[in-house]
């Protein structure tokens, strides 16, 4: 397969490992990104610690095309991602004078106090990055994005990045239900991606309304290759006489 | 804060990094460590890549007392784990003897096939985690657990898992929701965890049926300590004239 553009996500947040919240960003984000042809390669989650977030940051972005962090930027003493990313690239954290005016704007007179301020301090020389929702927004370091952790407003904001992303073809996939268990088919499925190696066949086991199944998810840029993999698939699933299912 | 016993989650599969799939296995394992007294610093999600398996679990047993690992222990080709684990401690990858025998009397008579067999090859003198749900254990090496990436058989795996973590005090939370906004309550937080600094405060905007509010999680394994920084939040709470609130 041809070098992909990449991306990686870093999840900044006690509340996600400790088990309290579950995270949905990850999906949202890969799902957005994989529309654009950029292909998530790794997750981590790490705890609101300085330390961890700037060298999991400088780590992530040297070894990616694209970084987003999810978290950390709102107006409390447990968000330290603005005041981490400035010291990942070494740059002056500061009042970000656009978003200044923006958030002064948003609020009420009286209201824009020092609490809300606090969301707009940034590394020197940010891009903003706009927030439809709750008006505070995240901002962009060369290819770290940094986004904020609750999922509406993550994903209300999106849409406005699009332009930002320089992404491949889109990747596309094409899933096949089947009233089977893995074992029945490993054999035959493994010769399908031993003859289709630049495809991505993924199979993963599922339970619907009490009976057992399978999904295999093809995926790859070139819908002629999946195309190919899904008649191999159909064929010896026809063989094995096992029946294709839906699923929602 | 004294050293706590702690633990990273490495998630293996592409079908999570793709957003088809929506981890729920870390919430799961972390609070169920938490109760044992183990606090989870790391989650890592990971492709079905052998190298990157072998080199994430590497430096994860190197950091934390305890690694789990969740999927890619089933039947198909994208099932790498067992033998990416065998390379990361050097070991053997071979049938592990009691585990033939669980899943050969597990199975009907001539249904323990090739594809089924697959899932007892394992490291060298690995310890078995059986699996009262389908039949297929997950293994340990060291201080490694490898469990399968289904949410309810995993769930089912944990409970004879027990004994095997020595764990710090279970890890305590209490929450507080208040009807306000974070802006509001930003610098008295501040001033609580400054005077509470080995206790862990997070502080996670909400909305529910239309409102706003905050979520304010106090984290110690010191009962003592979660009171005392409660009654301190809950007196700036009363000045400042913010509801408290139940939620669900």
């Amino acid at each position: 397969m041809s070098k992909k553009t990449n991306a990686a996500i870093l999840i900044i947040g006690n509340e996600i490992l400790s088990g309290r919240t579950q995270d949905t960003n990850t999906s949202t984000l890969s799902l957005w990104l994989n529309s654009l042809g950029v292909s998530v390669q790794e997750v981590r989650v790490v705890p609101d610690v300085e330390e961890t977030i700037v060298n999991s940051v400088n780590l992530l972005r040297n070894t990616y095309d694209y970084v987003f962090t999810t978290g950390g930027i709102g107006p409390t003493h447990d968000d330290i991602t603005a005041e981490s990313i400035s010291k990942a690239f070494n740059l002056e954290y500061e009042i970000h004078k656009e978003g200044y005016k923006i958030l002064e704007a948003y609020y009420k007179p009286g209201e824009f106090n020092e609490g809300r301020q606090k969301m707009i301090w940034m590394p020197r020389n940010s891009k903003l990055i706009l927030n439809p929702t709750s008006g505070a927004p995240g901002f962009r370091v060369e290819n770290v994005f940094c986004l904020p952790g609750v999922p509406s407003i993550l994903k209300s904001m999106l849409g406005g990045l699009k332009n930002d992303i320089v992404g491949g073809k889109p990747i596309l996939s094409l899933t096949i239900n089947l009233r089977t268990v893995e074992s029945e088919i490993a054999k035959s499925l493994t010769k399908v991606q031993q003859n289709n190696k630049d495809v991505e066949i993924g199979s993963y086991p599922f339970f619907q309304a009490g009976k057992l199944g399978v999904s295999i998810v093809i995926r790859s840029d070139d819908q002629d290759k999946i195309n190919t993999c899904n008649s191999q698939i159909l064929e010896f699933v026809k063989k094995k006489k096992i029946e294709v299912v839906k699923r929602d």
